[in-house]
């Protein structure tokens, strides 16, 4: 009983999830792969031996479809997800779930209305070994109880040239919003944002300060134009002792007077393990076991999207901005 | 088409052997658990929805068979290669061949005489990241020529209480004896090897000193009461610079006075990577694909026999020992 | 021509500058120990072969005393460069100058209106090769131009039992103040402060976020009881790169599954070389040399004080609280 | 009651002992510097306002010296020191003692007919942080009973063009040769040596296996030619756990996509502190205290010689050398 599924967006994430889905998910096989895009449809989809197609929702449709994975641009997810729940057909969609907390919120009422959970949402940090530590060091006492999270995000440089700071709250932070809210287990209640000049016309980087309805501090930087190199770090500090991200390199090199070892130009490697995982979690879901516990449902993406809308009022109006979520639907519980 | 694996041997290799076949070979299935306990090859089998046995050369003379994995006890792996070879399947064989150099030999002309290649040998530090970048800083100009290499394979303890210093060299060096061979891409001539003295009844480490026919030294540790933890670290030093293994570990904790980071308890989490990727590179060889460039061979078997043999009488004689291998049959280029 | 130095305060600090002066700044002589208590001025007196006294200001005034070095409380500190300015002799003060701006103004136009230097402010990590070394990056070009500069200031457990916030960021923080002028080489125009909670009832650690004219970030963490050790760090980001502190250790141990570095329990092991530079510095400016380019002077000391007074403002009201040095005075160029 | 000392030798190591007299041994006084070359002896001891010399004989038994250091060329250490011990004055002979044990003999045998310990050998590193660690968690029982010591002394560059093996165990090996003794405090009995081949004309580096009265083993790799820099590594293997030192660098930096820290060009930087407590205790010992325990003598000068001269034997011979010391004589117990 193979699970066939078809991924929706060719562009550098689809083609990832493609070729996890081809290669990498015994029990799974990739059946369709569709993109607005025709002939990038059509190359990623002969290089896994899939169907390719141009219409996202006809794929949804499909009989021959059991389950979704959604890659295309970050306005389409809410509407495909929204398609796969009303098709009753199990969605893994990439984050953002959507940008506006009210979409977000559209989606969790027809999920609730359809009367079980249909969405797993991508914020793969969440199956990755260092954040897994990291909250263990949490949950068996090893370093107390949490006070402070510290998060770094660098990108080499900007995806795009017209970049803005709130782009980055929008875009790149999610992932510390959400892993924020997955490691101490505690809503946010405010945030702050402040951006340094930089001297140049790229995007400069972005700090934010938020606080947990437990009383924790969070710090964000989000710096899209690191220059140096792809390098996400995080710091959680509990009450006994801390836990930090190291950096990961199979080797070092002594050369020309210096001793180092290299950065990721991406985060692709840093975090295939965990979109792996992810992505096999999913097919355990979708072929009847338990949802996951620990994977990213719609009611996380609402989350991540009201943090980011009172990032990005923070941003623009220099004031502390307060995040005031919907009580948790028991159905999200 | 997917290809029928069995696997013999439901130790703790055949264990991870049969699991990375079920769940992490897309294009393999498990058909067969194979070991003289049966009721060890009925648990394995079960787990993963294979089928018992408990006599290997039946197994390998089954028609719903196309290739096996060979991790039963080292004494039955030249015997069950040369069986495998004569039914004229592939296999994958844990490491050693044999701890007898001749009956190494008994496979290569066996195979030779088959007219084609049918043994993988599981040396899989060759599928390992780490040593892979070793050879690039090699191949690619980084480090320069190869100079030296030092090597340290320390275990916890000690796997068996009438462990020996002999067998440290014939059980647990291999892997460094080839290790050695493949970065430097040149044949050992010569090895010393001596022990330190315990102050009890524990195998002492093994200390061996290698040349090679292109003039490099390599020193290797085998400390297999290292008491600490599992720890396998290498450095290759080239004449314009170094680049050596890290501590691989995914966090790192601040408490009571001290910064750490964890050891591995065996080398499972350690090459867990390498596994995969060598049983993957297995499965398209017997797909069809070309002999992968950087498995290890009989060939490669049969030279770490040797410098084994050769470890084995410098230690009890106390004096540098020749090594003189066979030429290489061009069959084996 | 040795110099003779008076030490003022007996405490934790004064016994070590007692001792640098003793044995570690040749050219210079420990002629007095004074403090109020009589008992510990003559106890630490008598290691270093020194006079004991209890009057500062009677041993400022005195012949055979060149130079001072004041570590007696630091409410006593402004009053004490008043008294040195005005008998016209050259002090080493320990930071704060003074907790309030208003007063450290007083010690600026004193030193003003006697014409001269006369007050170096112990600010000891201007000496400390780290944070040498972050500026030279910032200055030869390494890392581009500034744009964050990320701080940690982390003591064991809290020096006070009724420790509260407003003195993490009185008492601990203006070195963290001093540094970033420091290195950023830019007056700070506005800082938020904020508070996690704990669960107990020791003081929680202080965030702040503090602005430069030259529109730079900069984040400080000050944890006062952070239970693993002292633990002090720094990271700079520029525009093409960034720098930060590495932890010190001289040696680390395998052992019991883990690999570990020690911390240290406090600032002087960490801190040591930088004293010894800084107070030899100060002796070779009393001996007639240049006012040492990188030392505080009570200027730097009044930037911190306002800095601070900013901090405690910004902690109880929840606002960002803008920062407004008076222009700096040319003699202080 | 300063102690007024003269520098023999105004070579590289002449002049930092000179700069350490000078500036860091408060109670000594550089009075004379000495050296054949009379303007570079008239150079140095400008510096530091001492007075030039060019008769190392002369300078010895001049009244206003009391302690010698000699940083001379090699062959002129022992005829010195003996001249030390006949002029009744203590010295602090920069290593070797001698390149020829039998020299050393002569060395031990005037001091033991003097009557009282004259001579202090510069072995600097048991001064060293890293290695005083390394030797209390051996004492204090942290890694169990020593079984193994590993050693790396890293050039960037040979000193001289026509340097040899040979002289990279007779120059630079002594120094672990020494640290060995010291560090397990048991005396060699065998070594063998090899080396690698080189594809220019440079020395190639020389591996050395050691083994103790205790039935340790020790590995030393001296490469004078790594060209990355100065590296001089240890790691000290016990029963129970291990002690390793550390690469130490302030800071590190991100940057062209790799994270590195610096090496250093030579042993200065890495060692200062080590001079710098070596030569106070010198002091120490000239003003009338004990000879510092942990000081090396003409005994361990003496065994480092006889170990080097066997190290040169067994490189010659590519046999394994028996080494006997003489029985250590009661005045160096």
């Amino acid at each position: 009983m193979t699970i066939r599924i078809a991924v929706i967006g060719a562009g550098l994430m689809g083609a990832d999830h493609a070729r996890i889905v081809a290669e990498d998910m015994p029990g799974a096989t990739l059946r369709v792969v569709c993109d607005r895009d025709a002939a990038r449809a059509a190359s990623l989809a002969d290089r896994h031996g899939a169907e390719a197609a141009t219409d996202p929702v006809a794929v949804i449709a499909r009989d021959d479809v059991d389950a979704l994975i959604v890659a295309s641009p970050d306005v389409t997810h809410a509407p495909l997800c929204l398609a796969c729940i009303s098709a009753g057909k199990k969605v893994l969609c990439e984050k953002p779930l959507s940008q506006s907390s009210s979409e977000c919120l559209d989606v969790l009422r027809a999920e609730e209305a359809r009367g079980g959970r249909h969405v797993m949402l991508g914020f793969m940090r969440r199956f990755d070994p260092a954040y897994l530590q990291m909250r263990r060091a949490l949950t068996d006492g090893t370093i107390g109880r949490a006070l402070m999270l510290h998060n770094w995000h660098r990108n080499g440089s900007t995806p795009a040239p017209d970049f803005t700071g709130a782009m980055a709250i929008t875009n790149s932070a999610p992932h510390e919003f959400d892993i924020l809210r997955y490691l101490l287990d505690s809503e946010p209640v405010c945030i702050t944002a402040t951006q340094p000049r930089r001297s140049d016309d790229k995007v400069a980087p972005v700090v934010m300060v938020v606080g947990t309805e437990d009383g924790q501090i969070v710090t964000i930087e989000v710096n899209n134009n690191a220059a140096y190199g792809y390098d996400v770090k995080a710091e959680l500090i509990g009450e006994t002792g801390s836990i930090a991200t190291t950096h990961l390199s199979h080797t070092r090199i002594d050369k020309d007077a210096r001793q180092s070892v290299g950065h990721d130009p991406d985060w692709r490697n840093r975090y295939a393990e965990a979109y792996r995982q992810q992505n096999r979690a999913f097919l355990h879901w979708v072929r009847g076991g338990d949802y996951p516990g620990r994977a990213a449902s719609s009611w996380d993406g609402y989350a991540a999207a009201m943090i980011a809308e009172a990032g990005v009022a923070a941003l623009h109006s220099g004031r502390r901005q307060d995040i005031s979520l919907i009580p948790r639907p028991e159905f999200y519980a």
